[in-house]
C-alpha cells in the first residue's frame, strides 16, 4: 500500500494471480434529476455549454452510431471498461473460452444497473470486437441505457435488433480477446476518443456523437441549455420570416431585446 | 497594394483590426445553361471526361453524403469558405458568440444566391462543426443547392430534416469556431479534399462524391457525356442480351459500329 | 522458366508485350458441400473458430457493405484480382478506353462462374473505382455471388440497384485505371485488408465483415459452428430467463452440463 | 472590390490571367529589438510562456530539422508561402520550367530581406519538393535566416552544405510544382502544422520544433523567459546538489524563497 | 474496496480530491542476475526468442532513439507512468506550475532506483513533452538507466547532452501537461506502442527498438541467446568464407553438425 | 498453363506444396553503360526528367536512408521481393527456422549478382524486419549495390557497419517472417511506396529518395541530365555573382542565351 492508500495486484505473474480485474468500487452514479435534466439537451448543446464553462475536451471522437434509427438520444451515468494489449504470459486469447469470463468484461456487465451507459476504451482496435450479441443482450436485460465503444463490436445485425443504442468505431468478426487486447480493468478513469471519462460521469450521446458531462455541471448546464433552446426557436422563426442571419443568430443585441420583449408580451398576454 | 493590385488586411493584429474577413468580389457564377447541361451528368462521368480533357485532379476526396435519400444529384456554382487554425491573439473561440457573427462564415451565408453550392475547406477537422441546423436553415432559405464540407457538421438529424444535400467528413458536437479553426476567408480559391476549387467552378455531386468542373469545360463535357450515356445504355442492353464484356464495353471497334448502325436504323425508321 | 517451373512475362516493356495479364489456371473452386455447410455460419463464428484451429489472420479489414439491406450473408469461392501502381511506360490510364479491356479486370470478369466471390486487392486506393455499374452488371449476369474490394467502387446507386452484395472501402468517381493503379493479375494469391486470399478460398461475408476460410477447414468449421450456435441459443434462453452471464456464457462447466442434460431430455422426449 | 476593400484576381481562368500570385504588401517585419530579445529563448520556453499568456496553438507540428548540426537556434520574422492543389486548367506542372518562375515561389524569394524566416504551407505533401538547392542558395544570398516547411525539400545534401537551417517534413526527388501542388500566394496568413502563421510573426525554431510568436508578445515573453531561465539554472544546481525534485522544480514556495534570498545575497556581496 | 482488494480514488471530483496519483507499491524489481544475463542480448534476439517461447507481442512500436551515439544498449526493470486526457474539471494545464508537481510524473521520478527504465504511456501525443531537461537530469541523478516514451520529449539537445538514453516518438516544445494529457498513474500496467508493460518487466532496448521481457523468461532466454549468438558467429564465418546462405543460416542440419564438430574440436584442442 | 503461357503454383495447400516461391527468370539486367550513364544523375534530376518524358510515378515514397554517411548515391538494376500476409495454413512464422530458408527471401539473395539493387515490397509493415545483419552480409558478399525496402530492417548497427546502403521505413526487432508477412515471390513486378518496380528497372537512390528508371529511358535521360547540370552550374555562378533568381533559374530566354554564348566563348578560347 502506498502513501495514498492505493493498492493494485502484483504485476509479475498471470492475470489470475492478480486476483482478477482491477476495479473501483467507490464511484457515485448520477442522480435521476441530473439524468432527467439532460434529457432534452443535445450532445452539441452540452459540448458548447461545457466549453463556455471552461471544460473544453468532452467529445468522444471516433464512435459513431451503429443503430440506424433516427433521433436516438441517450443520457446516463458512465460505467467504464479498459482494454490493454495482450501478452501471452499475462493473458492470452488462445485459451479464452474459460479465461474471458473472469475478466473485467464479464465483471462490469454483471454490475450494470438500469440507466447505465457502458463506456469502453479499446484504442479503436480493428481486431477487438469488444461486445457481441450475447453480451449486449445481457446488458439490455440488466437495464443498460446505451454503449459507447472506442473500438469495434461484432454481431452487428443482432445488436441492432436488440435495440440497444451503440456508438462504436466499426464492426469486426473478432471477439473481444481474440487477438490484440484483453479487458483489464473496469470502473476506472479511461481515455476514450481523446477524452477522459471517469465512472459516474454523465454521457450525452446522439447522432452528432457522445459527450462526457461532469456531474457537478449537469444541472446548471441543463438550465442554460433550455434557455438556449428557447432562443434558438425564436431565432429560427425570425429567419423563416425573412430575418437576416447576423441579426438573429446568435441572439444578442437588438435580436435579444426583441426576444425578451416577445417573452414579456407572451407572459403578459397569456398569464400562465 | 502590391504590383498585382491585390490587397489584404494588415496581418499584425486581431481579426477585427483586419477589417473583417478576406473575400473576393469578382468571380462570375456559372450560367443557367451550364448548370442545366450538367444536370444529367454523374460525378463519375464528369470526372472521367475531365480526365480525358487533361484535367486530372477534380475529385474532392473525403466528404460523403450526410443525407440518406438515394439518387441525390446536385449541380451548382461554388461559393467557397476557408478555415484557418485559431490563435487566440487573432481569433478565439472563447468569446465566440459575438465574434463568430463577423466572420467569413456569416458573411458567405449572407451572399448565397439560389443554386449556389457552398464549398468549405476545413482540413477535415474532427473538432469543427462547420455548419449546424441554424446556418443550413438560412442557407436553404436563400435557395442554396447543396453543401460540400472538407470537415464536419453538427445537428445532423435537423440538417437531414431540412433536406439540404450535404457532403461532409462526419459529425461532431462542436460548433464552427469552438476549438481548432475559425472561418478566415470566403470566395477565394481553396484546397478541399486534395482538389482546387475556385469560386464559380461548377460542382457536380452525387453518392460517388463531389467533382469540380471548370466553367469553360462544362458544355463540351456535358455533350460528350450525353453521347457517352447513350452508348452505355446500348452496351448495357447488349450485355443483358448475353454479349461479352470486352465486345461491348467500352464501346469501340465492332461494338461501336453495331451501335452506330442501330442509331442510323433508329433515325431512319423513326424520323425525329 | 525457373527451377520451380514458374514463368512470367518479360518485365522490360509494356503491359501488352507481357502478352497480357498474369494469371493462374490451376486453382480448384470449393465444392457445393463446402459452400452449403458455411451457409449458416456468420463471419464472426468463422473467424473465431478458425482462430481456435490456429489460423489467426482471416479478417479482411477495411471493406464494409455498400448494400444497405440487412442480413446479407454471402458464401462462395474466391476469384482474385490484383492492382499495381501505374507507370506510363508500362500502363497508362491516359489511353485507357482500349487498353483497360485487355487487362486482368476484363479477363477475370469473363471467367466468373456462378457462386464466385470476386476479391480485389487495390490497396484501399481513393482514386481507383475498381468496379462500376457496367462491370458489376456483367458479374451479376454470369452468376457471381458477391464482391469484396480492398478499394473503392463507382456508380454506387446503380450497383446497389443491381442487388449484388459489395464490400468496399468507399466510393469514388474515378474509374478503375484512371490514375493510380491498373489491374495487373488475376487468380493469384493477394493481400487484401491485411489478409492473404488465394484463389479457391471460401469467403464468408456479412455485416461484421469478410473472412477467408481455407477449403480444408470448411466442413469441420461448419459442424463445429452448428454445435456452437445450438449452445448459444440455449445460453440466450437462460440469460433471458434471468441467468447470470458468467454461468451461461461461454457455455462450459455446470452450464454446459445443464445444456447437455436438456439435449438428452429433448432427445428422449422427442425421438428424432 | 468588396466591402472590406479586399481584392483578388478573377478566379475563372488561368493562373496567368489572375495577373500573377496573390500577395499582401502591408505586413510589418519585427524590430531588431524583438529578434534580439528572443535570441536566448528556446522554442520550449516560448511555447510554454505563450500558453501562460493565453495563446495555446503556437507549435508548428510536423517539420523537423534537416540540418544535423547541434544547437541550431533561429529567430526571425515570418514571410509566408501558400501552396494549393494543382488543376491543369489553372496551373500545370507539365510545362513548368517557364511557368514556375512566375509563381509566388519565385516572387517570395525575390522579396527576402536579411533575417527573414520563410514559412511554407504545403500540407505535408510527399510529392512536393518545395525548395531545392538553387532556391535555398538564393535565399541564403539574400540573407534569409531559416526556413520552416510544412512539406518536403529536395537536394538535401546540397541544402545541408549551404548551412541554411531548414525544418521540413522530409525529402523527395520531386520539384515544387511537379505533381500535386503549386505555389499560389505569398505573405498571406497560412496554416502550417496546425498553427496559424501571419506574415511578420516571429518564428523561434530549434531542435524541439518551430513556434510562432506574435510581435506584441515578444518583449514581455523574452523578459519573463530570462527570469525563468535564471530560476531553472538555480533549480538545476539544487538538484545536482541532491535536492528533491518537488522542492526545486518548478521553483515556487520555499524553493523560490531560497532562490530569492540567494539572489539578494549575490547582489549584496557582489555589487554590479 | 472491492472483492479483489483493489482500491482507487473516488472518481467524482478533482485530481487533488483523489488524494493524488494512482500507484502500485507491490511490484518486484528484476534481480541483478536477470539484468546481467540480458546485457549481451540484443532487442532483436530477445524479441525472436520470446516469440519462440510463445510470447508474441513484446516490441514497443513507435519510440526511436533520441540519442545519436551508436551501439547504445539498455537493460533494466520497468517503472511505468500513464498519461490520460486532460479535462479541466479534473486536471488542467492552465494552473500547472503548482499542479504538475503533485502528479504521478513527479512521484514516479522520486521513486527511481539505480538501473530503472522509465516506460511512459502517452499515446504518441504530439503536444505532450513528457520529459524535459530538468526531469531527465533528476532521473539521471537517481541512477536511472534509460527512458522509453510512447510520446514526445522536449529540450532535446540538453537531454542528449545528459547522456541518458531515451527512446521517444519525437520532440515538441510543449511541456508534459501543457495541453492534451496529464500524468495520471504510475507503476501500473500500461499499453505502450501496442505492447503491455507491467512494472518490474525487463526492458531491452537498442537501435532496433525496445522490447518487454517477463522476469520469469529472462534467464532461459539469455542462455538460449548466447548459444544463438555463438552459432551466428560461426555462420558469419562460413558465409565470409564463401558458404551458401541456405547452408549456414539458419544453422540447422549439416551446417549445425559442422558447427558442433568444430566446437568439439575446439574443446579437445584447447582444453579450458 | 493459361492462355498467356503463365503458370503459378496450386493455391490450395501449403507454401511447400506450391513447390517453392513464385519467380520470374526472364528479366534482363541493365547494361553497364546504362548504369554508368546514371552515375552522375541525382534522384531529383532523374525524377524530374522522367516527368518531362511523361512518366510521372517513379518516386518510391517511404524508404529513407538507414546509413548516415553523406553523399551516398546508388545506381543498379532491380531484383524484387514480394511479401504477402501470413496465414498459418499456408505459411507460419511459428516453425520458421527451417521454413524461412525455402522462401523467396533466401532464393532471391542466392541469385544476387554484382551491382544488383534489391527492392522489397513489404507494405511498410512495422513487424517485419525484412533483412538483418546476416542476410545483408550475404548480399554484400555477392556484390549487391544497395537495398530499398518498403518495410523495416533489424540489426541496424551491424547493417550500417557492413556499409551496404539501405533505404527502409524504419527498424524493428522482428525478423522477416516472425508475425505479419512472409516472402512470397521474387523477381516479379511489385508495388513499393506507391510506385511500380519491375525486375531489371534501374534504381537511382540518394538522400532525397529512390527512383525507378525504365531501361529504355536511361541513356537519353542521362544525357539530358548532364546538360541540365551544366546549366545549373552556370546559373549557380550567376546567382552567386548577384544575379536575380528569375533571370537565371530556370535557365531560359536571355539567361540561356548568355549561357550559350559563354559556352561558345569557352569552346573558342580553350580548344578541347
Amino acid at each position: 500500500m502506498n502513501a495514498n492508500g492505493h493498492q493494485t495486484a502484483g504485476t509479475t505473474g498471470t492475470y489470475e494471480s492478480m486476483a482478477g480485474p482491477l476495479a473501483s468500487s467507490s464511484f457515485v452514479r448520477p442522480t435521476d434529476r441530473m439524468v432527467a435534466a439532460l434529457n432534452d439537451v443535445s450532445s452539441a448543446t452540452a459540448c458548447a455549454k461545457l466549453h463556455q464553462l471552461g471544460i473544453t475536451r468532452t467529445f468522444i471522437d471516433g464512435p459513431v452510431p451503429l443503430h440506424r434509427t433516427p433521433d436516438v438520444h441517450v443520457v446516463g451515468g458512465a460505467v467504464t471498461l479498459q482494454f490493454l494489449p495482450q501478452r501471452e504470459d499475462v493473458f492470452s486469447g488462445a485459451a479464452q473460452e474459460d479465461a474471458e469470463r473472469k475478466t473485467a468484461l464479464w465483471r462490469v456487465l454483471e454490475t450494470i444497473q438500469p440507466g447505465d451507459v457502458l463506456v469502453v476504451s479499446a484504442q479503436a482496435s480493428h481486431f477487438t470486437g469488444c461486445l457481441g450479441d450475447m453480451l449486449v443482450r445481457y446488458f439490455k436485460l440488466r437495464g443498460g441505457a446505451g454503449i459507447v465503444v472506442d473500438g469495434r463490436v461484432r454481431d452487428a445485425p443482432r445488436i441492432r435488433a436488440l435495440g440497444v443504442p451503440v456508438w462504436c468505431t466499426g464492426t469486426t468478426p473478432h471477439y473481444a480477446s481474440q487477438t490484440e487486447l484483453f479487458p483489464y480493468a473496469f470502473n476506472v478513469p479511461v481515455g476514450v476518443g481523446g477524452t477522459l471519462v471517469t465512472p459516474g460521469d454523465l454521457i450525452v450521446a446522439d447522432e452528432d456523437g457522445a459527450v462526457a458531462v461532469p456531474q457537478d455541471r449537469a444541472i446548471a448546464l441543463a438550465e442554460d441549455a433550455l434557455s438556449h433552446q428557447d432562443r434558438e426557436a425564436f431565432a429560427r422563426d425570425r429567419l423563416d420570416a425573412g430575418g437576416r442571419l447576423s441579426d438573429y443568430y446568435p441572439l444578442t443585441g437588438p435580436g435579444l431585446a426583441e426576444y425578451l420583449a416577445s417573452q414579456l408580451a407572451s407572459d403578459n398576454g397569456q398569464p400562465r
